[in-house]
């Protein structure tokens, strides 16, 4: 059975960069290398709309997340966690690994963080040292306010905005520079459209100069080191060279087709999937939040969330992802990153409408797809 | 121009494995990848000599360099390094990193450390809680002597031997189990055949007892978590999901044509490289303690080893690697691992005598080409 893989990273890569990766390997330490690490650099400068370097690591997205903290807290500081997921408690997890003290502002899943919490929370925690938070939260498919969030945090010389925007860098706008953000972690298999395998970080000059602060140990993610190599047109250690070719390729496609036209792009997806998916009688899990980056559909009580990705596995040979811990057997999850059109989305609505009619679920036959089919004809 | 990268590693990839990374992506929360994962982890274990389990990291090899010494030790701990190289020299930085102190034994750059020197370093020394060295030394070309080290340590308790084995596991045999090493690190894009981007680690009983007292704080690197989640056929951190999948490949590979076969090809290479240099005069810079993963050639001293680097990628499309530090101008270094036969081993010495002729160095041409050619014809 032919598969269409759906989930909201890994994502589909197109072919062109595949075979790009597949020619004969290079040399990292060659002019021809250092020119492609160079303009992948450049490249990404542009999606994390900034003038800083964005630095390349060989790693998952964890990596440059562990890297945020390591390279600009210190023992004994204290965070502010925005938890309204699985990767905001991954935030809580890294802080414990490395004796950094954590306030917790818990979100239910689902919902947005509201930035005069956050506001609050630092007035009453003058100690606290930075606020970390994922832009898109891939777990719910929730974008926490982000600019609202800079608009509190770049005026405090003491605190820094950490963002984790996995599946949000290149999947619709996070203005590094412009909004005030102090770092910003993008991963290879988002909307990057590629295999994981690398990550991205940059970092403001106020982050930087609480780098200099910084006590806790680090080598492999020492960004310092990955900053100074990169100026250099290379990377510390030995590069992931297939994978930084392949990201070269790719960004090279972004300039052709411009970022506005790939943020529109995530945005009519999104909208005709949780539009189709409404019209059957299902919910936008992250309504009034959501992320352009994924669709998170809400099923009915009645009905087993699992049964939905199942089904869609083994009679359409079409993967999307279901949901973990509390929100398993409840949700569904769905990418518009990577290299996904019109037709995928289609499939998978009628897929799970032919699921749900199998469950004796009561709808009008063929509504989620027609709605949705109208929607992305603006593609 | 064709080219010809003979560098010690990125080292030529077979096109069966850059065309199976390039299959459409696969997620790898599924059962089909957590096969390939663990098949790739089987396959490891052989390679590794080993019945413990090879964790597979999505980082260069110094992510697991930097793993060993924070999974491992704790802050103030002291290691025994053994430095005759760049790679030992790593050693120092990630213990100066970690706050971790070091006994440094400094060996001359070509030779390779004296077990002696350790065992006498580690009576006088009765607080040095680890030995750190390299397999083999890939700045140098030197193969350090494991198994002899492996007797001393393996019966104290409360010392670990820490080994680098990036340039040595799958080019000679390291025998993890048998020697009682308690630490072996390899890399993907060495002897492997495969890019860069995977790091591969696996820690004794002994080592594991000492990661339950390590202090160092960890979070992506943690190889509990990465243990813990490898029992599972998985990683805790999203895998470099097409990079283990064409290390699969490659290791059934190995499986078809059996480790003895390999060993023996690297060793073939090894023998025909040197000898055919010394043939025209060159010298082999790790004589008598040669690692087959590579060769290192020493040039005469009126000559700059520079301008072999340069003619060899200019006039014939071959490129070998430079020395570094205090051997730069002095040698060159081409590898044995990878995608790499006999006619690359012909066309790099019949280059050199081409480029060395040039420069009116006097010798005998053709003679290289021809010893080289003999032994080449072993395999």
């Amino acid at each position: 059975m032919k598969n269409y893989v759906l989930t909201p990273g890994p994502v589909p890569v197109p072919e062109f960069v595949m075979l790009e990766m597949a020619k004969p390997i290079i040399h990292h330490r060659t002019e021809e290398f250092e020119e492609i690490f160079h303009n992948a650099t450049e490249g990404l400068k542009k999606v994390f709309m900034t003038k800083e370097e964005v630095l390349i690591l060989a790693s998952s997205g964890t990596g440059a997340m562990d890297a945020s903290i390591c390279n600009t807290l210190s023992k004994g500081d204290k965070a502010l966690v925005v938890n309204g997921g699985k990767f905001g408690e991954r935030w809580l997890k890294i802080c414990s690994a490395y004796g950094v003290e954590t306030e917790e502002l818990k979100v239910e899943w689902g919902k947005a963080v509201s930035s005069d919490e956050i506001k609050n929370t630092l007035d009453n925690n003058p100690d606290i040292k930075a606020v970390l938070v994922q832009a898109s939260e891939t777990s719910t498919g929730v974008e926490h306010p982000i600019e609202s969030i800079a608009k509190i945090t770049r005026n405090r010389d003491d605190v820094l905005l950490i963002v984790d925007g996995i599946t949000a860098v290149g999947a619709f706008p996070v203005e590094f520079d412009k909004w005030g953000i102090d770092i910003l972690i993008g991963g290879s298999q988002k909307a990057f459209m590629m295999p994981p395998g690398l990550s991205f970080i940059v970092l403001s000059q106020k982050a930087w100069a609480f780098a200099e602060k910084s006590d806790l140990p680090k080598f492999y993610l020492d960004l310092k080191q990955a900053h100074k190599n990169s100026l250099k047109r290379t990377s510390p250690w030995t590069p992931a060279v297939t994978l930084v070719i392949g990201l070269n390729a790719v960004l090279k496609h972004f300039d052709e087709i411009g970022l506005d036209a790939l943020y529109k792009r995530h945005s009519i997806m999104s909208e005709a999937t949780t539009t189709g998916f409404e019209a059957i009688g299902l919910t936008n899990f992250a309504k009034g939040c959501t992320s352009t980056a994924l669709s998170v559909i809400k099923v009915p009580e009645e009905i087993d969330a699992g049964k939905i990705v199942k089904g869609l596995k083994n009679q359409y040979g079409i993967i999307v992802a279901g949901g973990q811990d509390q929100a398993k057997g409840k949700i569904f999850r769905v990418t518009h990153m990577g290299y996904v059109d019109k037709a995928d989305i289609i499939a998978v609505i009628a897929g799970v409408e032919s699921i749900l009619s199998d469950l004796q679920y009561n709808f009008t036959k063929g509504i989620g797809v027609s709605t949705a089919n109208t929607i992305l004809n603006q593609l």
